[in-house]
């Protein structure tokens, strides 16, 4: 079990980073950039939830595996990014995948370092979303993640359902099992469906 | 007095969250978008303080009220940003009231935790400016708050009052009210009159 | 020796200061524009160091004097912008002199607090560039050292001397120093002869 979550850590891990390089490759940065934009993407969701529960050094950082494994995707994305653009699908999945993962064990990591639900459930999202951010922000544009089609409630919606689980006492690993699963159905039906949020009408012209 | 001082408090942090509402609508955000914002222009600036200290968990993540409190004014700001559009100038006053009562409180915060008076008065104003700045670097635009009449040097302003009354030994809560006083009243003569710092003249074309 | 370092230090933060400043002067902010993306440039690299390895408050904020000679360096960029754009050369040769120490200087602090080799190094790394990543940020645009020639490689490889220096037990300042030189002297040549890394090639329109 131990095994297989860190199996999907690391394939989210490999995932969002490979987005990073992806975004990188099409702003012409140099392999450094893209090495940057694949480990900001990846790691800093993370870092920033676990600088903000107060866990430091962020466990980014004390394990070697996280950046070695981003790194591996940003030279991929460098190298083979014409492939990596025409399997935008399978991609896709996997960064809902990714993102599912993120939040659900984000939501359980704050949680267990004693913050509440809410914002615990926050924090999760923050796992989930952050590295989008992070990378979107250094090429100066507004985060993708904020416009998808239900990115971050899907992050949220899973976050959500950890915490509930686990104030409803119900034992591991079953909170984060279900967290994951709604978040990744959530994002898979709203990339099939094209599911968006409203969006307000600002005054015209 | 208490009570007194987490009204206002909860009236900057409403305030705040409106600015990143209406900031979110004029870049046809979506409603999560417009949560977000308005989230990240309430508690940011505090977040970072806290971080900065040492005080983590943030008190915007371990007090539900501030990021309910936040997404209420999200909410209004989605349905109401017409309404709230014409309402400029009170807003900008509700605004300037926010910047005050932050930059004074983070000041004191940053005081008790022992930082020296010149750390506090900057950890001061990034409490009140840093909600600001990551609002507009959020939809990549250069921070207003960099840019507006006397924005961050009445923060600044207010934030030394209450380093320098606390370093006479002023009892509280003199010194945080005339620095949120000073601050204010900064502020609103800024917005009244145009008050401008100069600006460098780079070499032209 | 401790003397000299320290001076390089505040050289360092006095050059990265005025990297700031003239950045600002650019984008026509005013006087306190200027004096803020100074500060940016100047303390953000050490402060993010600082708060990932657990070292709050951070330095840049316990000792005033990095603030003191930010803003110095943000005034005479205000007042002398046009006479430091003339010295564009020199600027360049005191900017790599900065980021080899921030670079060494990092790697250090992070090995001391406990963090691995491979972390140490980019925390390094982190420190060097990080002052120029956020300056960039704050006018909305992509980091000029995700960008330029060899600038974040040439502190990564500093980084990496420290760290391997350290583990082989060569004893202080020997790590430093090499890791210090080798950064240096990478940027340097890198400017003299426009070396570049290689960039990937995005499918055309």
């Amino acid at each position: 079990m131990a095994t297989f979550l860190l199996l999907l850590d690391l394939l989210g891990t490999f995932v969002f980073a490979l987005s990073g390089a992806m975004l990188a490759v099409r702003h012409r940065l140099d392999l450094f950039g893209v090495l940057v934009l694949a480990c900001a993407a990846a790691v800093s969701g993370g870092i920033v939830r676990d600088v903000l529960i107060g866990a430091t050094p962020p466990a980014a950082l004390t394990h070697a595996r996280y950046l070695v494994v981003a790194c591996a995707a940003g030279l991929a994305g460098f190298r083979w990014h014409a492939l990596v653009e025409r399997l935008r699908n399978p991609v896709q999945i996997l960064d809902a995948a990714g993102l599912a993962l993120f939040a659900a064990s984000g939501t359980g990591k704050a949680l267990d370092y004693g913050l509440g639900p809410l914002s615990a459930t926050l924090l999760g999202m923050l796992s989930g979303i952050g590295g989008g951010i992070a990378r979107d922000l250094l090429v100066a544009r507004t985060p993708v993640v904020l416009q998808a089609e239900l990115y971050a409630v899907a992050a949220l919606a899973g976050g959500g359902l950890v915490a509930l689980g686990r104030l409803a006492g119900v034992p591991d690993p079953w909170p984060l099992a279900a967290g994951a699963a709604a978040c990744f159905g959530l994002r898979f039906m709203a990339i099939r469906h094209g599911w968006q949020l409203p969006v307000a009408r600002p005054p015209g012209p």
